[in-house]
């Protein structure tokens, strides 16, 4: 990205946003991993891939779908899926419709494991997300979180309405 | 944290605004720390590190306070330092005031460094964030996210008012 000759510093208020936003992106997520460590032996990202898994059909995605759906990168993905497939929460087959996809797949035990382990993340994600937050707020912060993504990635599901129709399938 | 015996699911609206903070939440970093790795070899943390120091008294903090304002953890502050320190960006000293505590200095490399970097984060940053949000939108967020630090740690100096104090003195 070229900067500008003058850069554009922030002003006072935004500058508070950047830093109450700065301060949100590290620590919420290290929040909610910490919860799901200490209570599930499972990392935030580990769940996420376990929970999207359980709400697809057949609790089956292809790989390349699903990191897109957990917005990873495929490798890192290919990492955390091999280590669900040692402790048998998940496994990886050709996809039988097309052999040059593989498809991950949320096991019986996996899908026990998530299950468990919802209840537990979502109290997380209510005590340190929604419980402090106006109703007003919470619409504030879809529309704010939609643009942001939108600014990064304008072909984002988000932002083009897909997230809606994948997720009305389960 | 303990889970309720009947979990408190997320409603629609919850479940729009908690999928668009979680993709906000993984993209954001990863598109801030990729312009900064592409246009000056830094990562995010490095940047935030180096930017932090270049604004405190006499360009130095204590490894604590640093890794407090950087809200990072000692292990990880002490792994980036020494990475700074091989490239001759900063330096570690006992504290002269007490012998207890290490001291971070960012060295002149170092401030030309962040100081040559910071046009094109402070650009990037109103790319993916404020150029989108109306002016409105900007104080919500200052809102949102305090309110989230806040649920997360009622101590933080974001909520009790110290980070302004701290930025004040540059």
């Amino acid at each position: 990205m070229d900067a500008p000759k003058e850069p554009r510093w922030l002003d006072d208020e935004e500058d508070q946003a950047w830093i109450a936003l700065s301060s949100m992106l590290m620590r919420l997520p290290a929040a909610l991993d910490a919860q799901l460590q200490g209570d599930a032996g499972l990392s935030l990202f580990e769940y996420q891939v376990m929970a999207a898994l359980s709400m697809a059909e057949d609790r089956s995605m292809r790989m390349s779908e699903l990191a897109a759906f957990v917005e990873g990168s495929l490798p890192r993905l290919s990492q955390v899926v091999g280590r669900l497939e040692k402790r048998d929460w998940a496994r990886r087959s050709t996809d039988p419709s097309d052999g040059r996809y593989t498809v991950a797949t949320l096991t019986d035990d996996g899908w026990d494991k998530v299950t468990t382990a919802a209840p537990g993340h979502v109290e997380a994600v209510r005590t340190y997300v929604f419980d402090s937050l106006t109703r007003a707020q919470v619409r504030q912060l879809t529309a704010v979180g939609r643009r942001i993504v939108g600014a990064i990635d304008p072909g984002h599901p988000l932002v083009t309405g897909a997230v809606d129709k994948v997720r009305r399938k389960k």
